[in-house]
């Protein structure tokens, strides 16, 4: 036992006494043997051991805390794995993974060659689908519980979304969906009030409302358990009474649920919180026919106090001292998100034209320094990245100067909306992609490798990358000008790149790209683009130590290509030419300089470094770029290589 | 006058006489001078022009047929341009457009430089948005609206939408974020009950209801009327009594609206067809602070019978005779369309695994005639493309084979479906893409030319188009094998192509292309891809006639890109190569060959024949290729004077 010391005042939580349910419990079967008591224990242990985990091992905590019995209760209800489970993003999947299987190696979330921080069908039979980007559950569920109509299997069907999830555009035509087909799909709303940040829109203000009539809920609850203490009603007649209680909302509050207005019956809320009570109503409802959602308040990051204070902060808090609950920050340097939000500020403050979007992401991605000045031009619009854009195209029609902040694979939702209502018209909305490229620990569906490629086919779209904060912060105010066209800055997540001390900065302009390295008869031409500057820098130093000498130009923007500056670089040599980015190939900086030299009837012959067409795993951003070979070694290396072989040939 | 033949039994409609009103009406401004009766007479002119006018020019029918009083009524209590009207998907836009001074070349209605067949913005100020994709209306309007907040200007900004429309996911963000921020934003809901085949999902069938309800419409019609008529209400009243209307219906029905639950206050339903009723009311709601919703009941087709009796084979009729409703069918030839609806059916019959889905095209798409056969196995989700594509994903999961058919620009709306939800896993989803390559009169919103190249860039996607209705045919049976991985097959709308008779068709094979001439020493490659291979090989034969024989493969592939046969074809030589595609060359099959050219360090220089990065005008397909160097004649010529330039050099 860890009681060796006397209580400290500031401790808050002891997570070093034992676990041993948890311990005994390698698959859901187990689980399913626990009693009453042993069930609100394992939670208790599964609280502990999270808390433990997550402490030192970095990850989403607070959804996860908040979804610990309803997880138990799950596993306890269904026949997992043939019975399925989607959870809609997996940040509220670590009690999951750790019941089905993945405790032994939970230290090793998130982690190159570890287990995903999402659930990952690769991974384990328990986890059905990937669950990366918000509000896909219902759509995959949906498909889940038909496919299992028409085979006849009659297995069950959960999709577990939360509030702020089911406000995406996905969610909804899931919904609206769910009805049109015969299916039992049940759908678990995990309600506690909050995005990442506080959830957005009118839905979730219903939610609230839905949930505060406290004069239904007593009286709903008083009838219920009356009944069944009284065991008034059988096995059979708890469908009844629950449909029964929902006519009693209904008639008391004059109110058609909205779910119920798109023919699925409704159920709740519940306190998510009370394991025992969360098995019966599942247990309840889930013979019924036909679609249903079951309603349930969570509380995120519950039992752990400094977490329910500040959610946010706490969805994903880094390290921190599990008894004291203080956050063990990094070494705080600047990042590009600081760059970014201190100059979004002041471009607002010159310029009231200016307005930012995001989409449930104000802290992550620092509209939220704009927001403290500005509130009335800053818009959080809520997971919907596709009315974020539309929206703003709204607003750059009249004459304001949008600036739309969103993840890069996250804007992957809006391909259409860039396309149709910004790029056709041809108005000037600015694209602030943030976590572009490799993004470490989230993994796959988080990478942001596919904005270069997938924006560059878009006709009138400008597409820039800055090799440094400065640059970040110069490319903003030549996209706060009078564009007549939409324009596009990706940057990546965390701290901001700097130039070598040796090397002078030059200020971006529109199209042209920056030559960094230029010896007079240069081996080689190296192109990057972003965050790519500084390894392929140190590449270039790496290489002159072996006696090859390349050029070195940073391209800034992928579209317009600066071809004149990369065609005085290479002049009528046939040196080889390597293109550097941390997105795919295909599509991107290595095809538009391979556009550039086959069309051109150039003879040099060029290497592609990049993504190579292929999902990356998660690991740290400094594994996986050796992993992808975009470490300055790696670098060196290919150079060198290609250079050996045409030297041979 | 027209009268001179006697009436004859078939004869429904006289669209000869004269419209003396609808020809004095080049602005708004003077329609907004005409008295209540002459407005019910502009109707009915617009009516008959209408009618005349798409009987012989073909264009979207039914929806305009439907807007009539509804567009009148608009123009004449707002002030446009200045206030703002945004129509959502524009076919319901030609009474607009031709009351704001475009009735003159009305007749050039969809053809290449004449109007576009959709609301544009660069062809008129009264044009706000581009409108030819559905549910964006509201997030446009929105950031109007907002962007009027503030200016401080007070524009009315006013979005039209269809019942169909607003049940997609975009759509919904819109009205979730509505009440988010002070704006005065009317929206306004044509509900025709329509989509261009019938709406789909439970939100259609609650609108439905909502109009059901008989008894509490005629009390609320007869309370309205009756203190209207007894003055009793002043003008300031008009608001607070349709406040009132709104309470009765909720105390009557005990049914809280959805729109109300988003905080939007609803109006209606009206009947959409009572112009001056429609006025009344515009003018009671139009200075009511706050997003608000006005629900109009309406006929598609309304007063030409045999659309209103058969709207979805009228929403685009092609050409008829309006005296007698009879449509001009063109000599049926048979499209690709047919091809897929009898091909997929034929697969559905021998194998129950295969289901389809289709996002509110099943005529369009011929998805129709599997659902003929095997209802419970097709799905129609409505205008949710995004949910069609994470749904095929859910049923893949559980060994379905979904084929997904979807037009090519509305696919865009899926791109992070196809990437998150199939691809990561390695979901074998097949994707049937319609109207890929240029469409013709539907023009740039419409246009399929971006899907070759997005799809590219997604990891585990293969990607396929044929070169005749034959090979379609042969890669739905190749996709409905036993997949590892999402496969993507394109093709365009109409005709199905044919090979020339003298040539033999060779089955496809996944990544295998399939050279069509082979000339011992070729002048020039010439890699075409899908319906380009015709054009290709044309291009051929008047270039054999200058005696320059270029080899002809058709690559089949995109993903994976044959490139042994490309190579067995160029050999050591450097003769130019030219890649034909209708779509653009950015990212498409010219940058896939590009980078097997100069990543191999081949020295053959390429010319890329295709979209050049730019959106394209309507007009027929014809015009359009001819414009975009993708007719046979272009396509020689490029390749004569390629090499004519590099004989010179």
């Amino acid at each position: 036992m860890s009681e060796t010391t006397t209580n400290q005042s500031d401790k808050i939580f002891d997570c070093e006494q034992p676990t041993p349910l948890l311990d005994s419990i390698d698959t859901p079967a187990q689980l399913r043997k626990l009693s009453k008591k042993q069930l609100v224990q394992l939670c208790d242990e599964l609280r502990r051991f999270i808390v433990k985990e997550v402490s030192v091992n970095p990850g989403h905590f607070a959804s996860s805390m908040g979804a610990i019995e309803l997880t138990v209760a799950l596993h306890y209800v269904f026949d997992t794995p043939d019975d399925r489970i989607v959870w809609d993003v997996g940040h509220q999947a670590y009690p999951h993974k750790i019941l089905t299987g993945r405790r032994h190696n939970f230290s090793e979330n998130r982690k190159l060659n570890g287990l995903s921080g999402f659930p990952n069908p690769a991974e384990s039979d328990y986890d059905t689908f990937t669950a990366g980007h918000a509000s896909n559950s219902i759509s995959a569920a949906l498909g889940m519980a038909v496919a299992s109509q028409l085979r006849g299997d009659n297995r069950h069907v959960v999709a577990v979304i939360g509030d702020a999830a089911i406000a995406g555009g996905l969610a909804f035509e899931g919904l609206n969906n769910a009805a049109n087909t015969p299916n039992n799909l049940l759908i678990i709303l995990n309600d506690n009030d909050m995005s990442i940040d506080r959830a957005q829109g009118s839905l979730n203000s219903y939610l609230a409302k839905l949930t505060a009539s406290r004069g239904y809920n007593n009286l709903r609850h008083r009838a219920y358990s009356g009944l069944r203490r009284l065991r008034i009603i059988s096995e059979k007649g708890r469908g009844a009474l629950l449909r029964f209680n929902n006519s009693l909302k209904s008639f008391l509050t004059r109110q058609q649920n909205i779910f119920e207005g798109l023919n699925i019956r409704y159920f709740g809320p519940f306190n998510g919180h009370d394991v025992n009570r969360l098995i019966k109503v599942l247990n309840d409802i889930k013979r019924m026919q036909g679609p249903k959602i079951l309603h349930l308040k969570t509380v995120k990051g519950y039992g752990y106090a400094p977490a329910v204070a500040d959610p946010a902060i706490w969805h994903a808090p880094g390290r921190f001292d599990a008894a004291t609950g203080q956050r063990i920050s990094n070494q705080s340097k600047l990042k590009y998100q600081d760059v970014f939000g201190k100059t979004l500020t002041e471009l607002a403050r010159a310029d009231k034209r200016i307005v930012s979007i995001t989409a449930a992401m104000p802290t992550g991605t620092s509209v939220a320094d704009m927001a403290r000045e500005f509130p009335e031009r800053t818009f959080d619009v809520g997971i919907s990245e596709a009315h974020a854009v539309t929206f703003a195209g709204g607003l750059a029609k009249e004459g304001m100067k949008p600036f739309v902040a969103i993840y890069s694979s996250f804007l992957q939702r809006s391909f259409d909306s860039i396309i149709h209502d910004t790029a056709i018209a041809s108005l000037p909305v600015v694209y602030c992609i943030d976590r572009a490229g490799l993004v470490g620990e989230d993994g796959p569906t988080h990478h942001g490798l596919f904005d270069l490629a997938y924006l560059s086919t878009v006709p009138s779209m400008q597409i820039a990358a800055p090799s440094s904060g400065q640059m970040l912060s110069d490319l903003m105010a030549i996209a706060a000008g009078n564009l007549s066209a939409p324009l596009a800055i990706r940057y990546p997540r965390g701290e901001a790149d700097r130039l070598p001390e040796e090397m002078a900065y030059v200020a971006p302009s529109i199209g042209k790209a920056i030559p960094m390295l230029t010896p007079e008869k240069p081996d080689a031409l190296i192109i990057s683009i972003g965050n790519m500057l500084n390894p392929a820098l140190k590449a270039a130093a790496l290489l002159a130590e072996k006696g090859i000498n390349p050029a070195v130009v940073d391209a800034v923007w992928l579209k317009p290509l600066d071809v004149d500056t990369l065609a005085a670089l290479v002049g009528s040599s046939e040196i080889p030419v390597f293109t550097i980015e941390d997105g795919t190939v295909k599509g991107g900086l290595g095809s538009a300089v391979s556009s550039w030299l086959s069309t051109s009837g150039r003879h040099n012959r060029l290497t592609m470094i990049g993504i190579d067409d292929c999902f990356i795993t998660q690991g740290s951003v400094e594994e996986l770029r050796r992993l992808c070979g975009l470490d300055a070694e790696s670098i060196a290396d290919t150079v060198a290589k290609s250079l050996n072989k045409s030297a041979k040939e």
